[in-house]
């Protein structure tokens, strides 16, 4: 089992340090999923806000959620993104839907790039909550997880959920 | 139904006019809930990050990122927050346990703190995923949704799982 | 002619003191204008960008704008914003055309929303650059000014270029 | 004709992959210009505000702003800025002056710093602004563009304004 | 003796609830100071950053500063600062000078302004170190406190050092 | 004796070119004090916080400060920190005690972390005075400096007071 690498001698969180390690390519993808009721889908499909879209403003929060990952989260590095989009689908349940999100992050760095991928797609699923919470408040973000990740000397990883 | 507020007449989103609305004394509860492995708890539990207690440093990101919640939910209005506390406690599922976060946000203001309080719940799941990830990696944040609202003009509201 | 209210006895900028002036309701408008060609013109209308509106895009980035207008602008105070939306139109020129741009904000406080409205527009208008500059790098951010203001002490204000 | 970069196939607006350009030496030039009266000029240059000097403050504002340029424009890598400058200077036209705000911005990336001297030539302009606007609110800021880029895939660019 | 507030049950840091207190008008002024050699001294005096002025650049930091306090002490509130202006002044000593900080912040609220006050003379400080450290590392930030506190609950306090 | 670097032409601050500076390891030690009073110790130690550590959300400040360096210091260059830590202990003093609070900064870049390394203890120095302010205002930031720095073409670097 590995050991926790984010705490000092004396039991205090520290940002690691990196410097002893390699550059590399790295990609994370994160889901975040939101179910959602029957008739909050019909209502936005069905064009009661217009041309509008939610998963517009998510994606653009979800991007720029990705660049303040180290000014959110207190222990992670600050990290020169290369790239972050986003894929959005629907999927039809017995009662309601679930609205699933994924967000892809890539950086070449000295460490990796997950919790910017799970922070991003957490903060689109957010956004979309905040622009449907005036039909429907009792929406769950049903689920947050790292799906995949490449790059890095702890290698691969992909969530026992996918394979 | 309720209508979507957050859209203009061309379907673009607005920060929603609150200027006429009562300022009121506003209070929500959010929860968030991470699922982790029977070893990942022991590993916390038994000291392996010493004096270290990865819930304290969830809960000064989960405070520090409510105070955000304007910069990172792009329709939010800033709201002078008057307070905001956690409570955490860890449950014993058949397999693993479950990690339960409420974060209670105050304010007196013409808007509610719901968006705070959910952005509040999710940052500090997000940081005590990283404070462990090194650990394990396939930790779930399993549900994040609004427990409770009270304050402003369309009442209070209780989510029907906890009733 | 009205003095300088920024600088103090030693010619240095300071965050001028208002705890003396009165809360009122207060707007403001500001105008940005962008200058495209009737390439790129032609290259939005027609859908090389298929669903996508570089419209929404400035939209939410002077939005998010607004509320960042305190931590830019070094003697900005911060504001507790209580409504921001826009309004945009292109009219054609002898020669490409103008995308006209405004920005309106509100709020109750005691001192008015001008730079928040001018830096909405600003940042509004830097946006649509971006989401365009691949295609043509030429554009010209071509005016940008305060049109209207109205509450405070100073009272009601519009600009001569719309009288 | 170049194609539009910035958005996904769903068109909606991504941060762009970049992971496989080159890194490489890159400046980029931007201008803004503002338009004020003789009145408020010979205010600035007769010391009404004693030692106080507008475009110091501009200049800070500016070379601050760019650092925040990821964090305003959307889909903007962060970028480890080498330097950025300003220079001012006052011309004299038939009626009032136009200050004439150049912006330089120097970064070795795999993206260039076109939106960084943009940001920051528009931020200097708005706080030029907000220092005098108490005594003359109608000032215009007049024409913000690209002077000129050097580095990269696409090569140098010159405005034609400048050619 | 007062007992810490700033503590929930578990030990763990908390944002205080203030939803009980009156608002009142309150201001707060702290102090820093920077020993300095003659040597730097006389570099500054004798235009060696020709026009240049490190107090110019040190006074915007420090206001600025004041305003981002909420985002850099974890539990403080956000505020609507009502204004912040500083004043510098030079001490000769036996061997070198001080440079005497004073930053002046007001607010009428619920809670105090010290923290907004405290941060801003110490970024004051720390710019001024930035901006002269290509000539000597060696400054030392020798004293910064609380000089005086005005309005809230707990009433008045002058700083023992002041009296 | 070196020159000033921070200020161009016209005595106006600039971000320094280091576009030509060599990429080098670097790393700096900047120490902070405070002074409290016996009382004050007493109930730290004497758990009238509980479990509560103040050291521990100075530590997590000083950390989220360090990162926030180019964001509250006007002139310092976006640097991609590579790791931080702190170390804290208490002196007895013939009245009262100090708490030295050490902060060390790492990165690779073609500039240091000098201040990096001061914002860091200047922050958790300042969270420490907030969150024993309820028991005692009077607590003075006593001495601020950079220990030590090694890295970069201007060399190792020691602070007299330790040598």
């Amino acid at each position: 089992m590995s050991t926790f690498s984010h705490w000092n001698e004396e039991g205090r969180p520290k940002m690691v340090d990196i410097s002893q390690k390699q550059v590399s390519e790295r990609t994370a993808i994160a889901q975040s999923k939101i179910s959602l009721s029957d008739a909050l889908y019909d209502a936005i499909k069905n064009g009661q806000i217009k041309k509008g879209d939610p998963l517009q403003v998510a994606q653009i929060a979800g991007i720029m959620g990705a660049k303040k990952t180290a000014d959110i989260i207190p222990m992670c590095h600050p990290i020169a993104l290369q790239g972050t989009d986003f894929s959005f689908h629907y999927e039809k349940k017995s009662e309601g839907y679930d609205l699933i999100i994924q967000a892809t992050v890539k950086c070449a760095g000295q460490t990796g790039v997950e919790m910017e991928a799970l922070t991003a797609a957490s903060i689109a699923a957010l956004t979309f909550y905040d622009m449907c919470k005036a039909v429907d408040k009792s929406m769950v973000i049903a689920e947050t997880y790292l799906v995949k990740k490449t790059g890095g000397k702890s290698g691969d990883f992909t969530h026992e959920k996918i394979k």
